[in-house]
Order: C-alpha cells, then structure tokens, then sequence
C-alpha cells in the first residue's frame, strides 16, 4: 500500500472486548464513515473511464479506499483471529424453543402450511374481511393475506381466475408509459392463468393443495442486485416498502436454483403482507431434505396463537447503532421497543456490539470479492458497452481487493461471530431499526447512467449486514411511517435456528403497532374486492 | 490483468471430466511449466528491488505471472464450481477399516502407546539387535527405533541420561565450526539432561511412561519454512532423509502451539525411522480431544501383524504423473510398486489425475495468500532489514495476489476434492513418488541472499500438494537411493481418516524393499552402542 497507508488498526483479541453498554468499544463506533460523494450522470461515466485506466485509476481507487478506511481497518490490520469463510452454523449448537410445533423430516410443504395455518390467531375479524369484500374499503388499510384469498376462494366469493385477471390487469397497466413501474422482469400471463385455472377447479372440486392454493407469488430474480452491497436484497426493501421480510438461519432456505452471486454473504428469504403469511410462506419453502450438521433436521413453526403468554424474552440493543439513524427512524423504533416492553413486559438489555464499520466494510470485500469472481464468466463474455456504467465503477472497486483484504475481512468475520455469540448468551435477539434512511428518490440524472450512492447506501444497509455476513436468522416488520409518509422497519437478529422466536418477536410487534400504522399505498389495486 | 491476459482456460464441470487412463485430462498434464530461472547472490538483491518499485514491480510480476500461466490457470479462468476454502473432511463419511485396533476417546495416550506396539510384529530380530549393540555395526545398517531404545534401557544396557549425554555432544559436534549443519534452532541441555534423570529413574522403578520413554523427540519449529511454498513440511524432507514421513488427515493432530503460517493448507506429521516409529508416534499425539462432525472420535490403529494378509489392495496411478521425476525415482518406484504386486498381490489401477499443474498453482495462491496475511503482524514489526532477500521476493509474489485469484484457487480444491473422491471409489490410496528429484546442494551464492530455484522447487514439491491442500492423509516411504546415493520415498495418499490402512501400505512396502537398502548416512552418530 505504501504511499497510501495509514497507521493500521490492532485488533485486541475479540475475547477480550468488552461488549458491555459502557465498552470503550462503543467509544470507537464510526458513522457515517463514507468517503465519497454521490455521483450521477456524465461524472459516473468519467470516473468509469479513470478506474479503468491501469495507472491512474489504481492511484485513485487507493486513495478512495485510503479514505473510507479500508487499508486501515481490513488491509493493514493486525487481526488476532483466523479466518471464518463461511455463515453456517451446525445445528447441535440450536438452543430449544417453546411455544412451537417441531415438524419432523419429511413432512410435505402442503402439511407444513397446514401446521403453520393452525398456529395462527383465528381473531382475524373474518367479519370484517366479508364485509371489506362486500363494501369496499373500510378507513383503515389493510392488505390482503393469504388466508383472506383462501377463505375467499374457499367460500367461493371469488376465484383464483378472477383475482390472476386483475392481477395481469394491474401489471399491464403499472409497466405503461404512465405508470413505468416495471415491476416484473418477466410475466407469463398464460402461464398465470393457466395456473389459476387449475387452481380454481381444485377449489370448485373442494380439494385446494393447501392454504396457499390459487395465491399469487412473486420470484425475485437474483441479477437485479448486480453492482451493489445489499445482497443474497430481503429485508431492506421489505422495510422500505412496509412490509415484512423474513430471512432465516444460512441453510434453512434452499439455494438451488439462486445465480451465486457470491457463496458466503447473503440467501433467500421471503417479503409478505404480514407475519402470518411469513409464517406460511417459511413453512411452504422451507428446506428438510438434506439432513446434515448444517441443517437442522427439525423445522420449528410458531404457534402465534401463544405469543401474548411468552415471558422472559431480553431484547439485546446497543443504543449508539439503533441511533445512528435518521430522526423519525429513531423515534419510531423507539416507541415500537416501548410497546414491546409496555404490552408483553419483556426486557432490553443495553449492549456493545463492536466494530459495526468495521464489518461493513469486511462485507463489501467479501460481496464484492466475490462478485468478481463469480460473474467473470458472464462478464468475459459481454461487450464493456453492454455493461451498466454504475456497474463498472462497482466492479473496478471489486477488483481491486487483495487476497489480503479478503482473508482478513473473513477474519473479521470470525471476531463478529465470536461477539454474537456472547450476546446471545445474554439476549435472544438484538433489535435495531432495519434501514438508517427511508427509501429515497432516484434523480433525474441517475436514469441512464445510474448513481453512485455510497453514503446514503451504507445508511440503507447498515443494519442488514450482520444477517448475511454471520448467517443469522432475522426479521423486519413495519412499525409506522416517518414525516414524509415512507415506511419505517424495526428488525430483530436472532440465534442460529431460532426463526420461531423471531416470528414470535415479529408477531407480537406487529399486533402492539403494526396495525393501526398501514397506510394505504398510494398505487393501490385491490385484486379480491368486488368490484 | 488487460495487456498481460491470454485466453483463459475455460474449465468443463468437474463431474464430466473423465478420470480413466486414456482422458483427453492427461493430455493436459502440464510440466514443468516453470518459467523462472534460478536467481541467486547479487540477483536475488536486485529482483527483490526491482518487485518492491510500486509500477516497475507490478509490471515484472505481471510478466512471470503470465509465463507461469497464473492468469490462464487461475485468474481469469471460468470455473464451474464454488469455492471449498478448507480441507476438512467430515468423520461420517470414513470407510470402515480392516485389520485394526479400533481405540474409543477417552483412552490415554501411554495407553494408546501400548495398543500400537502390540500391533507390531514381534519379528524384530532382537538378538540382532543385542549383538549390534554388543559387537559394533553388521554390513546391513539400520536406524535404531523407539523399541530398540526401550528395549535396550528396560534390560539395563543402557540408560536415558548415556543416551542424552551423547546425543549433547553430537548436536554440540555438528553445530561446530568443522561441521557447522545448525541442526537444532534451540536445546537446552539442562532441560534435556533432566528429562532424561527422570526417565532413568522410572525404568530403575520398573515403571516406564509407555514405549516412548526417554526416547529422544525433535519438536520441528514451524517458522523455518516461511518463504517457500512447502507447507504446515514432512514428507518431503523425510524423503529427501530416506526415513518415513506421515502426515494424517487433516483434524487429526491437534494444531494448537503451531505457528498460523496458514490456515487451510498443510498440518503437522511426523518424522521417524521406520513405519513402526511412526505408528508409535502418531498413537502418541493423535488428536481425540474435540469430538466433531470434524474429527473422528475412534482412532484405528493398525494391527502391522496382519498387513501381510491384507487382501484386495488397489493402488491407483497416473502414468504421466508418476513419471514426471528423475530417471532414477521413476525407476525405483516403479520397482517397489511392483514388489507390492508380486509379494501382496495387490493391484494397480491406471486413472487421471486431472489438473496437476492446476492444482500447484492454486495451491500456491492459498499459501502464498495466507502466509501474507497471517505474517503481517510479525512483518509489520520488522525492519525490511531484518527481513532475508529471498523471502522479500516471495512476499513481494504473495502479496500480489487479488481476492479473485484466492477465490479461483477454491474452486479449483472443490474440482480436485471432487477429483480425489471420485479416484477414492475404485482404489484405496494413490501411489506417487514423493518428490521428482532427490536433495539438490545448496550453491555457494545462495549463503547470503538465500536462492529462488522455483524449478527445482516445483520439482521437489510436485507429489505432496494434494495430501495438503485436500488434507488427505498421505505417508512417505523410503524405498532405495539414486545413482548418486542420495535417498528416494515412494507416497501413497489415501483416503480422508484412512491412517490405518496407509501405515499398512507403507509397512508393506518398507518390508517389500525397504530394508536391504538402507545405507548408513555419511554423519552418524550412534546412540544406543556400547563405546
């Protein structure tokens, strides 16, 4: 690094961090550390050209690396601790959970669903739901869940044929010149109604598959998080778009089928309406087949109809992270922490949770690192032109880290596994606000050559990276809206295998604020009312 | 990479690679690919240099990357599979093994000691031995071992403080300026010498620890190999000695109080005499403490009693590879090869071994990467000074390696563990040389600077990458001299937690034509006779 270095960091020995509400750790936590401006339009393509140069553009990556802290804090640091390569973690060490139904191996999904459905609360005012079909909106919003297309399918109010032409409808209409929302990279609509066809004889015949039968599901496809550092991309658009995301334990979610972007950070999860059709969906999809040390052969699914009688639960909270966020983010956070403690009497316990920069900044060496190697294949085989500019500035970045960097950013990952773990000895889960910002607006001069965000980009992801860098199962749910009228998410990180505390927590947040916060979407189509 | 790139190998899936002796894979056996001339004296100065100038470095670097195919091979390869970043193999999946005392945890490891001797034949010719002692050297030299030792102190012929005090002197002899062969970095002779009283004691009390008492053990300090890519080194140098080296599947040894020089490449072994040492000493230090899904909790020891009777050997070989050494080697072990079939009646199997060349790159990529990130806190430390030339030169070459050639270099240990697996089902060890030439003198312009000999190098190194960077178990086997007397090993790698069956293998051999060649070396100092 020569030129460039600056005195680097000596690790302590992670065992001999304090991670106490007073550590000195906390003393050192760094934000907002980054370094470089927002750059748009024509500056995105000239910077583009300079890191390509082979000279100048390594000059210029180093001091823009110099400044946001990476040779300091990962190159040139002296790490006590070896490498950690991956998130997994073996399931002997899962601590038991209660208030649970433990389904065995085996199990279909239909009869996985069907065990989740009968965990759920059945005070969904079925009421109100007839007669929000039959009279249109009530004042306050609510989304439609799974369970409100089933027993209108079931009942036979509508049928999965109507609701898939509403649909198809709907996304016709979102990706006109009006509306440009593009919401679907691809969509059959034959293929959609076929599938509904069958799906409402099965109804018509008596016989629906399981509650999920004839409810619509969107695939997220993979290569649309390309150049950026918000991987395997779940729980942060979920809290920016007010609904809950789910990601649990590396390993519980099958990643056949998944382009790898990258192998260690990040996995599937899942974005729902509400905790209850989280709770479906994690049941319809989630893995048993490949008994292993990695994977838990038990799958526990939440009985949500105990949550209110579960004591003793400690939220763990290091109060400098969950502040660094903007103020409504703060405030909403806080009073939805308050609820918790108000309506279920359950405690948080003031923590220090070290080198949060620190991991970010390892993350973004392993994610990008990765990247790189993984897309060379499809890269090698692209014209430069083809490539977005923002994309290439990215993968100039990725290409620049050392196996050094990468080496010592898993060892970086070795110390935040080690501090998790004594937390969670402690706490079964740490709360934090799920995104430092509310989702902001593209400009103008970011649509043909895309932007360059990175500080507004790390506040969005700075609560997400200890999910995917550790494999931790955890959780986002909404709990209000800030001055200008965008979602805001609080998140619970949970012990490896401990998805059915975590929709517990989820749950029990929903009911105390989730409710009378959800605003109506201001692009809004209601595929089961009547019309 | 840009102006120093050529066309990239493109990898076809691992699993549609044919392993059988005619795959258009072996057409691809690259050797010896080494494109750097042995530099040494005032050059080996101006090359570290000339590396060290920021651009010129990068440049030079570049060049000798490129010539030895570390671009094609690795860096800008496609290739199919994820990473696998360490060489663990689950116990779960051993093979049961034959012929062996089967030891549960827990058992101590004098007691553990005592199973192994008495898996010994007792064939020793112990009256020959008596009369070694008595009378002065017969025509035939052979090493004394750990039971000549404990034979000769528990008859009272000699005691562990004579053995010490002459062991003192001929390690003070050696270090003399007449010999000046600095075999030890440290001993204490005071320490030794006491160790030694109270050995004597035990066996005047009739109550020796276990076989091994006051049997002199060299402990290897790890930091001795840091500049060259010849890791965790005990193979090669036991070959290169004529005795046996033995290096079991990775988790066996315990690696506490070893030296991180890199963390998932290489693992200590043992070195000794005879296949019978060996076997002493790995029942001595095998690791049984940390039972996992990554560590075999039973320890099989062979019963050597019955490896004559070992039925249904298959010993696989690669042709292009076996013969890729000096005339001599390729001579010699083809004919101990073929004892095993006449003698045993075991048999050979042809097969490829795909991507040999390949897999030293890779594996030169994970040392050189690791080495360079566990070193840097001791390097940090150090004046560039203090630091030798030749080992600037290698640092210099290790540190320039991105996070996509370590990532490539995983992908590459996935294909080859796949490889190996494969190989592992029809055949029971592979058999190589173990180096492809012999021990090479040092030239009087490498005294001051140290040399860089990276054809040689690659020549030494070539049989024993797999055993660590697959960590597979693999042993080395002393099996003739070449026609300027210096010693050749024949190796057999096996298959993971399969010590066992290997320590039969090379006892088989050792019997076969191990014996009449042993040559007296040209310093020897006797131990155990009567002066």
């Amino acid at each position: 690094m020569g030129l460039f270095s600056s005195p680097a960091k000596v690790y302590k020995p992670a065992a001999e961090v304090d991670l106490g509400p007073h550590s000195v750790a906390g003393e050192h936590y760094i934000s907002p550390n980054v370094k470089a401006p927002r750059v748009a339009g024509l500056l995105v393509k000239m910077l583009a050209w300079v890191l390509e140069t082979p000279v100048l553009g390594w000059i210029v990556l180093s001091v823009l690396k110099r400044d946001n802290l990476v040779y300091k804090l990962v190159s040139d640091a002296e790490i006590p601790e070896p490498p950690l390569f991956t998130a997994t973690h073996t399931w002997q060490a899962a601590m038991p959970e209660k208030n649970v139904s433990v389904t065995e191996a085996g199990v279909s999904p239909a009869e996985r669903v069907q065990v989740a459905v009968a965990g759920i609360p059945a005070d969904m005012e079925p009421a109100a739901t007839a007669a929000a079909l039959a009279d249109g909106p009530s004042s306050s919003f609510r989304r439609w869940t799974v369970r409100d297309f089933h027993s209108a399918y079931s009942s036979g109010q509508t049928t999965p044929v109507m609701v898939a032409r509403r649909f198809l409808a709907a996304v016709e209409e979102c990706s006109g010149p009006d509306r440009n929302m593009g919401l679907f990279i691809s969509c059959d609509p034959g293929d959609v109604l076929r599938q509904a066809q069958e799906s409402t004889r099965r109804y018509q015949q008596g016989a629906p598959l399981s509650a999920m039968d004839g409810v619509l599901v969107a695939v997220k496809d993979e290569i649309d998080c390309l150049p950026y550092p918000t991987t395997g991309s779940v729980r942060m658009p979920a809290a920016l778009c007010g609904v809950v995301g789910f990601k649990p334990t590396a390993g519980r979610l099958s990643n056949s089928g998944l382009l790898p972007l990258n192998w260690t950070v990040g996995m599937p999860g899942i974005l729902a309406a509400t905790v209850e059709d989280t709770l479906i969906a994690y049941a319809a999809i989630a893995d048993q087949s490949k008994p292993s040390p990695l994977q838990q052969p038990e799958l526990n699914l939440p009985l949500l109809t105990s949550t209110r009688s579960i004591p003793n639960i400690r939220l763990a909270k290091y109060a400098k992270w969950f502040d660094d966020s903007s103020e409504d983010i703060r405030s909403l956070c806080g009073k939805a922490l308050q609820m918790l403690r108000t309506h279920y009497g359950w405690e948080s316990v003031e923590v220090t949770v070290p080198e949060i920069e620190e991991m970010r900044l390892a993350h973004y060496v392993t994610m990008g690192s990765e990247c790189t190697a993984s897309l060379a294949k499809y890269l090698n085989n692209m014209d430069r032109s083809e490539i977005g500019w923002d994309v290439r500035i990215a993968l100039s970045a990725y290409g620049s880290f050392s196996s050094r960097d990468y080496l010592n950013s898993q060892r970086l990952r070795c110390r935040q596994m080690y501090f998790h773990e004594k937390i969670f000895e402690t706490a079964d889960a740490i709360v934090t606000p799920m995104t430092g910002v509310t989702a902001y607006a593209l400009q103008d001069d970011a649509l043909s050559t895309g932007e360059l965000d990175y500080i507004n980009g790390a506040a969005l992801v700075r609560y997400s990276i200890a999910g995917n860098f550790l494999g931790l199962p955890a959780i986002t749910v909404p709990v209000g809206y800030d001055r200008e009228g965008l979602p805001v998410g609080l998140q619970f990180i949970g012990r490896p295998w401990s998805e059915a505390t975590l929709l517990h927590l989820a749950y029990a947040m929903q009911e105390s604020c989730g409710k009378e916060h959800c605003k109506k979407p201001k692009v809004h189509y209601d595929l089961l009312k009547k019309q």
